[in-house]
């Protein structure tokens, strides 16, 4: 698949070198926005003016909502007033507020000025919803039926406005408070007699998301009931827009990538890495960096405290870097696991005793082998194969006593944290690894210490 | 929405409690099939068979489907023949296959013998494809039209043959090959005067996958194109199937836990944290943990080389956490991000030098804050307020180098593994950071004693 789009971007590029418009005109009529949207990334400022003119008005709209913000900046400004609004007007309400909300302050005043003051009102509402949350990712543009339809009615009014709806494949029967009371498909329109009333055939019981509520949860709903769209109500229970299944799959995409970069102490960002400047990258990870070296003067002071006695047995530093990166691994299981378990609902905080738990008994039994192991490997290779006299039966149970009680710890802490942090209204995806990992440090090394001066007579 | 689904499941439990099924019967006719499977795997096993027996046939059916394979061979062990066939009737082939995947050899067998020979020889096609191949989630049923149809012959197949299909929305039009020769929407149908033949009306040029691609790539399609359903072909480019918005978002959701697991070393599961037995947990974890303890060897060894050296200057060792988890850190943002990369199919083997020169300049960036502030931080806290009388100015220094040589190694390492690791044909995840933190320490502690024997006149 990769192939053919790389084909269609180079293909494009050579007509566009050699000015062979009318081919080009061709070769891109028939392909998904989407794709004919990379093309212009690749192009200079008067291509992009010039390309987008060859494209016809239907699909040039949609290829415009495909494309990067500095792209679409651009072409607005090379628009004249006509051009603009013949554009807008192919365009969906929350496709509009979603490219206002990227443009500066002279454009959007340009966009509104030549909106219909349909357009406008509604665009002006969509904006108005707090980000991420359910009012500002629908879309205002579906079908409204009326209980007392018939099929036929119903089927002739769908043809009437359908073509301006993002959807047609449910559509809402409200009442005359707009109120929702229940859902039709197209499927049972199109399978049921045309003399049906919409009341006999309609789903009540519908399930419906507040203008309020998160994206994230949102998407979750897709996922586990498997709709195409939802419908969203106000505060007064009134029917004000849908949100479909595309829109549904670009949240989750968004928030897992939220995800993954807060997991690796990166600050998210929406723009695609090999897109993103360096500067931009570097920003986006200095400052995570800088506070996780600082925070590991902690780990560092702990050290300090016991520098003589490392001099007296300097073997026992040879196993410091095992021990932390163990903890660190073991901690990163744990908050991860939770994590994503809290980010798809099924952890909650009511559970945590029962997390508390499992953990427990799972770092016990992980720390048991690898305690285990730790010994015969401290003896095998340290003792015997690296002739380190200093290390004796005696060290490699300190390690393997370190390394139980630390991979408890950090399961312990690993888990607990993320749950924590979202019962105080924190991320819990912040809580992750880095962090934990600095605090596991410090943990296994005064673990380590203590067991070193229970155990051995020369070290305190 | 978390609390109503709560009250649901609650609700429902007290009414099985207090043996009201008249009541519960009610209750559930209205609810979502996901929301009722809920309620079963809290039940005990005589009271799934009983609570299964009070759904309506077609809604019993979409509830099995949503159940865990534990419930579903209960319930299939619970049937006589003809209520296992009349089960089987409601069912979507591709919900079918995916359900026998699951079950024991008996269990399949009596499965297959009460299938109809349709169904039968479907499902066994569709289990001979590879796992995560298009054609291990796709679906037969599908409604297919013709070329030379009229829209209203069209709207008339889809009334006769719509219900047993999957769906409806989009229809294919194939030649007398079977080819897929393009397709028409519901829309278009809706929209569109009756007598318009189809070829008329059908879009050319449709983007299809092979029986063969892999999921993953295709779940990246309807992110892209926002497709709610995509054909599948064989290699004679015949139309075998298709896949539905739905099947796509579970895979996405399937690859992304997946990659969450691997990156913190765990083996995916697709069994949700709570509902994992300890065992299991410990049986994905452990293996990780050991090879990782096993392979931080490397880093004892380097430091048992320089043990002697470490115990003329053991204020040294204060600064090894601070600089391992520093590298740690700095290998994982940059291979979390290129990972996610390659994932998202934003990132190929031919940027690998791209990627290394935006990585370098990121890094010599970070490296050159990160140096400076650590050159502060241990004059500040070690020097002046630790009263650390061995940390002087040339220690800060050897600390801060070390530190941008770290970040620069870290990162040129996290970028450079999952490309490679991708292009021999590995899981670009599973090189994540904690393989990256165990070379990254490795690399830093040689960087480290280097640089200390080259600027201290004690240390060598």
């Amino acid at each position: 698949m990769d192939e053919i789009e790389t084909t269609l971007v180079e293909k494009a590029l050579e007509l566009i070198e050699s000015k062979k418009y009318a081919e080009l005109k061709r070769l891109v009529k028939h392909q998904e926005p989407a794709d004919i949207g990379e093309i212009f990334e690749e192009l200079s400022p008067e291509q992009v003016a010039l390309v987008y003119r060859l494209l016809p008005k239907e699909l040039a709209a949609e290829v415009f909502v495909e494309m990067e913000p500095d792209n679409q900046e651009l072409l607005i400004n090379s628009f004249n007033d006509t051009e603009l609004r013949a554009m807008l007007d192919e365009l969906y309400y929350d496709d509009t507020a979603d490219i206002i909300e990227e443009m500066p302050a002279n454009v959007v005043k340009r966009i509104l000025k030549n909106a219909s003051p349909d357009m406008r009102k509604t665009v002006n509402e969509l904006l108005k919803y707090p980000e991420d949350s359910a009012g500002s990712i629908m879309t205002t543009e579906f079908v409204r039926l009326k209980k007392k339809f018939t099929v036929e009615e119903s089927l002739e009014l769908i043809r009437r406005v359908g073509i301006d709806k993002e959807t047609i494949y449910t559509c809402y029967v409200t009442d005359n408070q707009n109120r929702l009371e229940g859902i039709v498909s197209a499927k049972d329109l199109l399978l049921s007699p045309l003399n049906k009333k919409i009341w006999e055939i309609m789903t009540e019981n519908v399930i419906s998301v507040n203008t309020r509520d998160d994206q994230e949860e949102i998407a979750q709903m897709f996922g586990k009931y498997d709709f195409i769209a939802l419908p969203v109500t106000d505060n007064e229970n009134r029917l004000v827009g849908i949100i479909t299944v595309d829109d549904a799959i670009d949240v989750m995409q968004e928030e897992v990538e939220e995800d993954f970069s807060k997991m690796a102490a990166i600050t998210p960002s929406d723009t695609e890495y090999l897109k993103t400047p360096v500067v931009k990258l570097w920003l986006s990870r200095v400052p995570w960096l800088l506070l996780l070296m600082i925070s590991a003067t902690f780990t560092g002071m702990i050290l300090s405290r016991f520098e003589a006695s490392l001099a007296v047995l300097p073997a026992l530093t040879i196993f410091i870097p095992m021990l932390m990166d163990t903890g660190g691994n073991s901690g990163s299981q744990a908050s991860v696991t939770v994590i994503r378990g809290i980010s798809l609902g099924q952890v909650e905080f009511k559970d945590f005793f029962k997390v508390i738990w499992k953990e427990l008994r799972v770092s016990l039994m992980c720390g048991g082998v690898i305690g285990l192991v730790a010994i015969g490997k401290v003896m095998l290779v340290d003792h015997l194969i690296m002739h380190n006299d200093d290390v004796n039966i005696t060290v490699a149970l300190v390690v393997a006593i370190t390394l139980m009680a630390t991979i408890v710890c950090a399961k312990l802490i690993g888990c607990s944290l993320p749950m924590l942090a979202k019962k105080i209204g924190f991320d819990p995806a912040v809580m992750a690894s880095p962090f934990i990992t600095t605090i596991v440090d410090a943990v296994s090394l005064v673990v380590y210490f203590s067991v070193a001066s229970a155990l051995l007579p020369n070290f305190h």
